[in-house]
């Protein structure tokens, strides 16, 4: 009965950890779509490239994260409005985006899901090593990203 | 000159027929994941199924409106504060959604849509014939989707 | 010479045998698509895709009564007035089919066809043992059809 | 009210355009496959390849349309019955067919189909555009293959 | 030498372990096949390839813990006598399985595991992370599979 | 009446046969593996992947039986408590094996599942030719299986 | 007999726009391997792969083009002396090509074709609409390259 | 004692059989490798490449009837001296041969062994049905063969 | 110094033999497409894919020449006034091409292309063994086309 | 005329080369076939894997050579006779194959068809280097299994 | 301030343990290919094969953790000087390697680099959890290959 | 006796040509991955890629050297010792490279290497044309990188 009742909790507060990454990577596969569709400058192509391929490991990585939410017994929540809401992904600038300027608002961005994924992963390993094993994984790749858009602007 | 003017014009025109169907696009896409990822009951396993190959091609429609936004020379937005803001798709219920909730809500999503963009079939004609084709060519998929969600409440 | 006649002979009686399945498996991919097509109930999504996997099974297989007819010398006549004369599948009802009503007609007509094919069995073994093998192997998968769709309404 | 009465209305008219298409698209899908078994001659061997996929580009327009129609809320008929009774396709000659008079046979057929078709656009682009653009798609199709077939026999 | 020890008894610590495990994930690929075989009802057709997709993962998980025993130095015993014997999984009934209590059986059974392999963690985080971390994973897998059983019958 | 009366017992008879010739090839698939895992000494790698092959065709005989078996109206049951009690397979020996003692003991298995369903071949043939023509078709795999066992230890 | 007459003079009618049209994709088809070879400066690994790819969609779009011509009845003509002298695209220049300047030639040739191809649409819908739907999908390909290509530059 | 070596004789009996098809498929393979190269006339392109998939088919029918004697504990002889010497396949002709010339001489080869292992069919029956599904399966496809060849010079 | 002055003086003197046979094969691959368009009479079908397929050839061939001089450090002019100007590949006739009379033309214009190849060997051979070698390989391919083309009008 | 004529003469006189390595490539073809079936012994499985894909190299290379022979205007003589009479590869034992007597017929076999085609290498470099070519590509394949199978005996 | 400190202080002492794995991982894909090149003995095949897969793994992690490094904003050093002096694999011996002493050659260096990077898992996990998960993951696939070398020399 | 000394001789002397370029492909291979982790700026996506893509090149090539040597009979020797001591490719710099950097290193190294194979052309063609082949294929690979490197800095 109590161990139902601690698993519950525990189920919980790891819902509590996971639901506002989920946001935040919806977020970012916007952000990144965003910045596909509206690059400009020399560098056009490989970068239309990049944040195509990028976009297709947030859409990966919010489906598990989602997935892992409903295997915890609870609900995921993401829709644009809770999205707009809830993501502390900062805002795109609209409109047109040069090269260089797309590399840096991207790597601001990917850089603060970093640090806060990172910063979830004591509080995941003390609740559910299942969840904490999956942001494991994402924030690898999070970290490559980050890498990636670094250096072209370095 | 002039014919220039009037071929910016148009484009400004269209664009702004286009970028309200992006944001009920990429919102689309969305509330499919929601359904995909919430649902309960018996049919949960060909739903599931059915709700991700759906939001596969919301995705892929979104792009083709967004890519043809640029192509019109106009910026497209697709952030989350602006699918909040300006999406005309209601809002998807959050929680649990049993199958045949689920179905009905998509359906009349999925049906609202189809008649915004049987809407606007006669001015993009007017304005860019390469628009109108592809409009026409989404509307076939959405209006195959609304047959498919609606017979399975019938 | 007269084994030259015989074998012409066993051919013919042989094409007889084979001549009215054809029919029967055109008219059931025919049947099939028809169920595909004007499904309705909540089980929609998983029946639309067994019936098109069916209609695949039931082309494949008519094919290859019809080359068989044609090796073994005898014309294949596959046109639509000879199949909506000569099959012995009962005609589908039209217009909407709700799922369990769509499942209890398909069950009908391939279990009869199961039937029809395994009387021709013992006379195909006389008459020629490769068209036996063939009609075996058809009657394996429209019995494993049969077996699929009579659990539904178990 | 009125505006969904009149798309009711639209979408039966365009419906009485397409059924027929539909029988005759299955008609001559099933005329294919009859050239393909029956043919004669040394020019066997493409021409039997031939209308294999021209049968392949039948059976896809085919559920093209019917799906179609569905989407137009209107139940699709391919049953053999009715396809022998409303189909407008020429019935094909019975027996072995030489290369030259299947290439005639399938000539004249293909031919007679895309007059109809072409005949149907404009009333079907008063009445629904995306069914026009699917039909002048489907009539591309078989105006391509009248051309690879005409030359045959120039 | 006193490392090498400590090694072998920590591989030996860990094969306690896996060892029934091993059992357990054969058993229950058997179990998943015993359902895709004998369902019945409506829902025949989707729970039919979800239990032969479940199979697939129990198959590879097993070869994976397998494999890893042997890693360990440790043989191996995946033998149905051992299995009837070993295996903590509830034995499934016999004979016809409707859709819900096909689904009921699975998801107590899968429940079951989850919670079995999840109560080994701790003690496989002390004696060995590589088998830790495979088993988080395989964990990752099963509570998924739970998920999407458990929400059939909600 | 009648008809129907003896094809049920028909069916049942061809049941029986089926059914154990289940638990073998079931068992064969655990076996197989067993010896793929404990495998020891030179031949390791070639013998490896040689039993691994083997257990995939032992999977796909043993799926095929089963619907068999379900196709005839008769559940199929491969629980591991059925299998460890039925198989008429010989027990493996547990823990190492060095590669011709593996060959060996795989050898004398499969050798005596072809005789046993050599055995059967008479009995199925008057009972259900559709029956008869899988286990030939299985049976020749298994001697091709044995043939290549064979060779090794000649 | 006057339908026949008013159709081949809209054949002639149609070819008359369609075989300046074949000459300047072929063309264009050609320039892109200019550029695509003679390509210098950091972004040559990028614009190398991107002019391949707009060779390929040259070479798929006049083979589209010229036959339709074709199955308008009148011989397509993409002989190097025929492009040579009735292409409208601006001759490319020989030699070295810098990437901006390689970028900005064929911004200019492709922007040049989107507005011949969108001058004869009207014309087309007059004529031939499976002619004109068929440019009008090559406009829509032409217009997203002319897009990438331009904001390189920008 | 009695059964393996009335088992023994089968197989003996069996590979008596079967040894001299060997030859014969080898020999037709190379046959068809034969009127592949030297073929002539306008006829050239198709019929080289249906001598070419004949050849697969020769190749994989004699892969498998050598696996078959090996499989009865017979060794396979397929040197080139043997199939010299006791090949029943007629030799062709060298040097060049007119398209007509190679479909009527390999007419002749394929409708000679189509009836060499017709006759055989009875005799496997009661040595190994095995063997004789096997060769059943192989004059399947010899007389389609048959069929294909035959109605070229028709 | 002096070296790089000779490999200077050997990659011009290479370049000057390229250049020409550039212009051939992108002019032979505009002369395939050409009788694969306006092909007419009874062989349509396999010299249709015939023609389509030596294009891809020759498209490769000539992608191959146009690199290797960029290779030697001299710009590529594929540019279809170049083409039009240097090729000495005979002009196609335009309009309809029977086929015997397509296979003639074709035959003549890749047995003079065979022999300016051949020609040039020797030199190459002095000059730079890579560009020889890559020669070689278009003249095995070129040589193959012709006695493909050659034995059709035989 | 004089060139016409020498060149007949390198082709007749190249065609006497190629001709013998054409039967010896066919009989290791059918030699390799002999090994892959009569193997005996623990090496079985991979050696019945290598020689099986040394036969798909000797037929791809038979090909290569047989179709040189037609460019050179020579017909291919690839009868079981011819071979059986010409080939220079010495006869393989019949019979069972012990794997290490296997390897050692095969060595010396593929090392004896080395040393010959290195001997005609200088004079197809008179002859004809596209030959030439084919052989040293030919040469370095068979000298790469000739290691392979030395080594193994080593 | 402080934690940007401390995470590069972590990101260095993580490198400090990365940087030597990722010589050992480059040293042993090469070590791989030296017993892959230089095998001898009937065990030649599946070995030659086995080492070839091992150089792949090798690859793939020596990406992986050369990647991690950069990502932790330190250059990777992958040069052949550096893997020479700074690898802590054993130098296998030249030449040529009989199968027993290559395999024990083999396991020896593995068995090392698995007892090295386990060795590491503690630092790692108070340094980076990403890179703790990471090795784990490397040590799994090296343990691996470790048991299947092992077991083919005991 | 004379000629195997001979060819003898004439292997190992090739083999003293191939050996060095054994190590500088292994090396090179080192080198394009030391630039493809420690890019930086803008270029850093393409250049990425093109790295890799290299190193696959590398990758294949100097596995074909080493094989050639085996099939000369002398063992290969490509361990990172050998690799850093017999290297003639210059060291690459440590540490992060500038795009524009490590082209050029890139471009020096690739050229060398380029220069040193063409020096060895003939002493092959005097020893061994099946090597000097194989060198002649790398070398084209290897100018055809120097080109794509070089222009990137033009």
């Amino acid at each position: 009965m109590k161990d139902a009742k601690s698993a519950k909790h525990a189920a919980r507060a790891t819902a509590a950890v996971l639901a506002p990454a989920l946001a935040d990577l919806i977020d970012l596969s916007l952000a990144c779509k965003q910045a596909h569709w509206n690059l400009e400058g020399p560098f056009f192509s490989p970068l239309h490239a990049l944040f195509d391929a990028m976009t297709d490991e947030y859409r990966a990585w919010y489906d598990e994260v989602a997935e892992r939410l409903l295997a915890l017994g609870v609900p995921a929540d993401g829709r644009s409005s809770t999205v707009a809401a809830k993501s502390r992904v900062e805002e795109m600038p609209s409109g047109r985006l040069p090269g260089p300027k797309a590399v840096e608002a991207m790597t601001e961005r990917v850089e603060s899901l970093a640090k806060r994924l990172r910063g979830d992963l004591d509080r995941l390993g003390d609740l559910d090593p299942v969840s904490q094993d999956m942001v494991i994984g994402i924030l690898a790749g999070v970290e490559k990203q980050a890498w990636m858009l670094r250096v072209q602007n370095a």
